[in-house]
């Protein structure tokens, strides 16, 4: 695709929410998409839209100088631009602050605006392409979905889960080994990201396969939790077998709707933003049967890793976040505004799967969960569909640039 | 080396203590070294010695079936043979335990007996040995060293601390980056292990490099922890830079001799065993900071995963581990007994190491911690002596056997 005339073509582009160890894929799946296309200066935003009201803008092609860099960039963890979150007012009543950011895209000749984020980036997305539309303004915009949750509807997933459900399947299966090692009865409990939805804490069911038993028990947030069943069921399994390993979410609650993390006589502290520090179920379930059953046991929380832990990334994941880049700048390239790039699984055997523009307004603020069917009855564990649906997402891999010992990143120059 | 007449020549090797990711690798070493070199049988105690007096024992070819097999169990986490935490009693008085073993170390007519191991396992090769000596059995004794730790005397370092060190640096350069995505400053506190020793706390030293800024801050147990002088440095360096990220060892202790874990008002639990579980160093001094600062802190304890993430192991380690198994057998068809296996590095640039057989009542019993002139005088980070020490341990890699999805292991077969 060529230039208009002497308008100059320039695309902008912005991280937000969360990072994922594949969200620096379709940050290049943008650039070199655009570059492919024809635009001429494409725009980083430094720390998202805050960073664009803030005048924190970059020029992406002198951070990303070769091939060797965006090779180095797909293996980056963390948002390579920074991120934020920002929430963008309603437009009624706010419209200077919508003035203020187009005022901003035009001057920078902007044809074209791709964010790639979760839930509160795809509503950043419908409120900029609203505003726009109702302005008359031609600047398209495109949203990438990101989250290692893999809550956002109408998607069949989101780029950065795969590689969260590769690491905690694969640190799972160590874990296990781990838990083996000695003669006595060990039980540990993993603790496992994912506030509301339970995607990340069901890829530990990925872990049981020919070499693995796999874990015993799985607790995701879909379901109520009671402290009772589980001490009574963690008993039995006990008597069965020797070691026991648990997955839980850091999101499970009671009936009262109490995080159980809650339920400890000890809060460690509130953070700065009034937040309890959530993190602390396994450690307080691990207490409990420890107590109860006098076993040894340990807690383990897998932290943030899950989000950026690079060295281990899917390539499945690793392509899709690509193309989903790459995919939304065709969409704007092809005159689309207010759109959201989906991944849809047209083959489960083999699998295969396509990008599709879905409206934004389908999308934004909508929390897909795990279907309560794909939850066992007892919701102690999940059922084979749920893992024959996240399997085909972690296959493959991407081996880190190994420099001096470490794997090596593609750092942001300011 | 052929047999001796008609004489069987078996050999006996155990795995004891905690497993490290490359332990399987000296399993190998012995295994594979000892059948080069004539021996027939090669027995496998599962569970260590523990496992030996209650007659467990594992036919190893029976179980290492083939090339693949070798390079599985390479790449396998945890001990491959499973382990004890059984420290022999003295000799003296307890005669009868020595009697034992020796009686069924002769019904399986073995020749030499390997064990692999930190410092209780080889007070075990010492005490065996010892009491081989005092009866005059022509049994040989050779120790395999291992532990994370790297605490071990004599030897430069310990098989199994440099991929530890590996794991370590690298999650610590994810952490790092991802502490930096947002804008508003973030204190993260790094929980490493090493109850006494600082030798894997340094290792997130390595984390800087031309593609990071590092680790800011970083506490051994060496020294004497003081929560207010820690509290002002954190507070320093939060004026000087955004996020902070901060290294300490599970094992700091304050003046008064108490675990800083144990400063906080709230005991999680005490095992089965009677101990207080020594994890939550990291929250609670996160939780200080947040208390002092206002500002958003996060607690990461790298947890079990320090010794069993074998996805991502050194190769220099893995080749060490192997070299030091094999240099026992050598050590044990030369004659020798009452020997443990050291490493004596050789020349620094270019790193070179080789295995030295050294008397086993040099090393058993003795702690070797970090020297003083190593840490920096104010107590909070390391000099560059110590980063020139680590960083050869951590060179090159050995990609896991990816099936499925997941990193493929060696299960033994019962």
């Amino acid at each position: 695709m060529g230039k208009r005339g002497n308008k100059m073509k320039n695309v902008i582009v912005g991280q937000s929410g969360g990072p994922t160890a594949v969200i620096n894929s379709s940050l290049l799946g943008v650039f070199k998409t655009a570059r492919d296309r024809g635009a001429d200066i494409v725009y980083g935003m430094v720390h998202g839209i805050k960073g664009l009201l803030d005048g924190k803008v970059v020029d992406l092609s002198k951070q990303i100088k070769n091939d060797l860099d965006m090779d180095l960039l797909k293996r980056t963890p963390s948002s390579f631009l920074g991120s934020c979150r920002y929430k963008l007012p309603d437009i009624e009543g706010n419209e200077g602050t919508y003035e203020e950011i187009f005022k901003l895209l035009n001057e920078l000749e902007i044809y074209a605006f791709f964010y790639i984020g979760g839930n509160d980036s795809m509503d950043t997305i419908k409120k900029l392409s609203d505003y726009g539309e109702s302005v008359g303004s031609p600047i398209r915009f495109i949203g990438v979905p990101k989250t290692i949750d893999n809550d956002l509807a109408i998607t069949d997933h989101t780029p950065g889960y795969g590689s969260a459900a590769k690491y905690i399947a694969s640190t799972t299966k160590e874990i296990i080994r781990d838990g083996l090692v000695y003669d006595y009865p060990v039980v540990s409990v993993i603790e496992i990201m994912g506030r509301n939805a339970g995607w990340l804490t069901a890829a530990a069911a990925l872990a049981r396969s020919e070499d693995c038993e796999g874990v015993d028990l799985i607790y995701l947030p879909e379901r109520t939790f009671d402290l009772d069943a589980f001490l009574e069921k963690v008993g039995e399994v006990c008597q069965k077998k020797g070691s026991v390993v648990i997955a839980v979410s850091e999101g499970i609650k009671i009936a009262d709707g109490r995080y159980v993390c809650e339920l400890s006589d000890h809060v460690d502290y509130v953070d700065a933003f009034g937040h309890k520090q959530l993190a602390g179920t396994a450690r307080f379930l691990a207490g409990k049967v420890a107590e109860k059953y006098g076993v040894k046991t340990r807690a383990i929380e897998l932290s943030s890793l899950q989000r950026c832990a690079s060295h281990i990334t899917s390539r499945i994941d690793v392509t899709e976040a690509f193309n989903a880049g790459g995919a939304a700048v065709k969409a704007a390239f092809e005159g689309m505004s207010g759109k959201v790039i989906t991944l849809k699984r047209i083959s489960d055997d083999p699998y295969m799967c396509v990008t599709e523009p879905a409206d934004v307004h389908f999308i934004a603020n909508v929390e897909k969960k795990v279907p309560d069917e794909w939850i066992s009855e007892d919701g102690t564990y999940v059922k084979e569909q749920l893992v024959h649906y996240i399997r085909p997402l972690i296959q493959a891999e991407i081996a880190p640039l190994w420099v001096d010992g470490l794997p090596r990143h593609l750092i942001l120059e300011r």
